[in-house]
């Protein structure tokens, strides 16, 4: 075994960079540095009126890259145990957001790099949250019903709005011109690599597994992509993208190629090193917790992604109603499972932000706060941020399951898995006049936990044993009320990944393999891994008590977000978005 | 006609008792005075652990009517245009809460007075809202509903635990020392009259048909109360009750007897002078709201009552759900229609509460408010109170119907009418996150809104029309916001009573009558009551929304509140409350 050793992970998020040197046989993080992207909104390219506009200009990758990469050497260097670190990176892993895809010219650059679109969005990254493409969306899953087989059936079965052939369409018909010059469409996640090794030919960038499978309806049962037909049916407009495209992809373990010497000067690492595939950074972070077999890692954040492991043997049929199996796209040998809650964190969030709406608006109206300015009561706003997670958790904590007679539905943002349905709200049952808000606060916390438990049901049904579950993100860090919540709820075992980067470790995995160092990602799992010593165990009387409410949460959930119990009542949270549609429009 | 004439309205309410003097020509309130109860909780003996118990010493009442009396003609003498008050008051009206029984001796008085029971409050008056009576309710129900007719059908259907017998036969069963000492119960509205003519005999109180028949199944299709095999088929306990109470009532505009000396002394006032019949609060704030055929009058305050008056001979069935329907409990010749929703001006002030909360639990824990001491924090939340209404309210107008995408139930203390079933609870569906506090508190104002309507259109499905509205209570007159969703949800002109004291001007109103000068009691209304000047008229546009949203609320309404739609529905609210009385007991 090689001592002193590391590799380097980079994780692109929605709003910043982060890289993460990793020693490879302890897992020691040695150093690690954030870039935060420095046009728009938090990086984001926004439209005034339109939110579901959100692009991203792609020379923040490229600045973002170096600046992460060179503080974290610097921060690597400051480290009493590492000597020259830069000297002894031997691989890259990379992980991004997505679906995001960047328009490429003929040198495998940016469109928007060329004079020519130098400020047009449209010849800029499509960030995955961009939602402006929800009418090609729909235009791909009509097409899909209507084929055998069904290309979406891998991925839901509903093409989003935030996914590569929605924007490409969408783009071909707000800009052509810009469609016309792109002689390649590259996921961010694949740009990266591509780049890295000094790829120039666009069609020739490798792409990742990972992308192609959960966004791009690349699948084995089918040879790979689509065939051109089913594009050219969706819309004439894209006749010959296949011939754009590719037809093979790597899984993220795979050496893309060597560091090229233009970016080995730029970052100061050796020439040559090997450079992983690209993938997702729900992905990565999976790998990075320590996903395996039987565990279910829950990645929990503003929202969650729920990934599992499956033998590629053990499952043939697509599981209904998760975001996506794709063989190969979390641990190369098995099929990755993607599910996830389309608001989680998010939905904390809202609660917070609404308890502290008294403090900007009603406390400089009394005589107590009228010498407040608004410097002032913007740094009260700021400064309560966490006060009010503190009080309401260390109330609600004496609220016992069920005590409250509340029961809500974690609907705030739609919901992606099992319903796959945007058009639903949140809903609150069970209010009487002495409710107060610590106890809304838990009845949120426990509707996330409900539909983590749907999720799982869901994944179960098919014959997936879940024996534990390992959580990570910034919520599973800090909230030991929310996790013993969620242990109760789900009735498993819940672990928390060692790691507080996961994302960036799961691709520094990645860049011990792809470099050689190991056979297998399951082994830099074992040697660079771990959980933290907390275990949160289900308490037998609290998990009672829970299976009674999600009882009654499964029926809210079958009423308004199925067809199965009546057209009538799953009708009523759409007539609400569709008058509130109206309203607003008027 | 006599000028310079005036009556009395005495109206004792939960926690105070107000006197007013109204000219009788002019309805001109020259004098008024409210006197606060002493003992017990704002004047309520309260039991600790039993949120049902509710008592209040008679001699409050005592105390009440002297000072309240007395403080009333002390602010008239220093009105400019009015002479010796006192000389020219010719008539007294009295309203009270109910049902609030008195248990009483052989003479009449309160057991309470007595030394054997003194401090018993047994013995005391059962305040309208003690619901320790609720199995014995449940026992009147059932016994009702084996007999034919159905001595229930009049008052909706179900016996209260708040209502007469109710309170009587538990306290046979909790204290029979006391139950039988009592040679007779009065309720409070028939006790203060007889005190005030002199009626010694318990027997010989005069009752008042609105209590009779409102609260003790009194009515002339089976010719009075119940036969006694009634009650001795609920509880041997009740063998011979009938013979302790009455077999006549009178209507408030009826003379109950002449002021007598001892208390004409006590207040300063003529003897002789009429007395009318007793009745409750709410109908006597119909009648000095102006009440007339095809108006409903809303009484709005923590709760609600809804009244209508209909030609006997136009209503022969019992119309299902509301509370009561009584001939002559309202307007002497009309069938009383009382109707109500149990938590109106409650529901808003729970979320004005909740919206202050953090002013209570996040500030102090700021840098900002770190110095507040608990005084200042308790003045702080004092004086926020109106605050938070005025911008919730100031906000809330910006929001269009419809734009919030929310749809509440306003169930947080149950439904009274039509459903008749506490066992429900509040509900709120749209969320997202970027719901604000203003649109959820529009969205409880549109609950009860629509609450209301639904009460309305239980009325016009038989064949009652309802051309316009008279509210009046705290709610009316202070909230233009509010009435105009009213309008806008109702679609009915909205008027607003001229009188801020509706109740007590009602009573005078039958002072009015039973003194002779007036013949019926629509000829007082006429002459001494009236309306201010604004009427809110309902928009047509949003009118065309709210019938959108009337119509999924009643969606919302029959699934959760009828097994019509479905039995697992139904008892998602009530397998709630099950939970949450088991983990709460725990």
């Amino acid at each position: 075994m090689e001592k002193g050793k590391y590799t380097l992970g980079i994780d692109f998020g929605t709003n910043s960079v982060r890289a993460l040197i990793v020693d490879i046989t302890t897992g020691e993080e040695v150093g690690t540095f954030v870039h935060e992207y420095a046009r728009g909104k938090d990086g984001i390219i926004e439209k005034p009126g339109d939110p579901n506009f959100a692009r991203q200009h792609p020379i923040e990758y490229i600045e973002g890259l170096s600046a992460s990469v060179k503080g974290a050497i610097q921060a690597a260097s400051e480290h009493p145990a590492v000597g020259n670190v830069a000297e002894n990176i031997i691989g890259i892993g990379i992980d991004t957001t997505g679906s995001t895809p960047i328009p490429v010219d003929r040198a495998g650059q940016p469109l928007s790099f060329s004079e020519n679109f130098k400020d047009n969005p449209n010849a800029m990254a499509w960030l995955w949250k961009d939602h402006t493409s929800f009418a090609e969306a729909a235009q791909f899953t009509e097409q899909a019903k209507s084929e055998a087989p069904d290309y979406t059936k891998y991925c839901g079965g509903t093409y989003s709005s935030e996914w590569f052939f929605s924007k490409i369409l969408h783009l071909s018909r707000v800009a052509p011109e810009v469609f016309s010059a792109a002689a390649s469409f590259v996921e961010h996640c694949d740009f990266m690599p591509g780049l890295l090794v000094g790829q120039t030919d666009p069609v020739k960038i490798v792409r990742g597994r990972c992308s192609a499978g959960h966004k791009a309806m690349f699948n084995a049962a089918w040879g790979g992509l689509p065939p051109q037909e089913f594009f050219s049916h969706v819309d004439r407009n894209l006749d010959g993208i296949i011939s754009k495209l590719y037809t093979e992809t790597y899984t993220a373990d795979k050496k893309v190629g060597g560091l090229c010497r233009e970016w080995a000067e730029k970052l100061g690492l050796r020439e040559g090193i090997a450079v992983a595939a690209g993938t997702f950074d729900a992905h990565a972070g999976a790998v990075g917790a320590g996903i395996r077999e039987g565990t279910l890692v829950k990645i929990m954040g503003t929202s969650t992604c729920d990934m599992m492991i499956v033998p590629a043997a053990s499952l043939n049929i697509a599981i209904k109603g998760i975001c996506g199996q794709v063989d190969g796209s979390i641990v190369p040998g098995y099929i990755g499972l993607e599910a996830g809650q389309s608001a989680v964190g998010d939905i904390y969030a809202w609660y917070r932000d609404d308890v502290r709406w008294p403090l900007e608006n009603i406390l400089p109206k009394t005589s107590f706060g009228q010498d407040l300015t608004a410097e002032k009561v913007a740094a009260l706003i700021k400064e309560s941020k966490d006060t009010v997670y503190d009080v309401l958790s260390e109330k609600g904590e004496r609220v016992r399951p069920g005590q409250s007679g509340l029961l809500a539905l974690d609907w705030h943002n739609g919901n992606r898995t099992i319903l796959v349905d945007p058009n639903l709200s949140g809903l609150i049952v069970g209010l009487n006049l002495q409710t107060r808000p610590e106890e809304v606060f838990r009845a949120l916390i426990e509707a996330t936990a409900f539909g983590a438990r749907v999720i799982m049901d869901r994944i179960s049904e098919y014959g997936i044993a879940i024996n534990d579950i390992i959580t990570c993100g910034g919520l599973a860090e800090k909230n030991p009320y929310l996790m013993q919540i969620y242990a109760d709820v789900t009735g498993r075992p819940i672990k928390v990944s060692r790691s507080a980067q996961t994302c960036a470790l799961g691709v520094a995995m990645f860049g011990a393999v792809a470099a050689g160092h190991y056979a297998k990602v399951e082994e830099a799992q074992k040697e660079m891994g771990g959980l933290k010593d907390i275990v949160y165990q289900p308490n037998a009387d609290n998990r009672a008590i829970y299976d009674r409410l999600f009882n009654l949460y499964r029926r809210l959930h079958d009423a308004f977000g199925t067809k199965d119990f009546s057209e009538n009542h799953f009708s009523v949270m759409k007539e609400l978005l569709e008058i509130k549609r109206q309203t607003t429009a008027a």
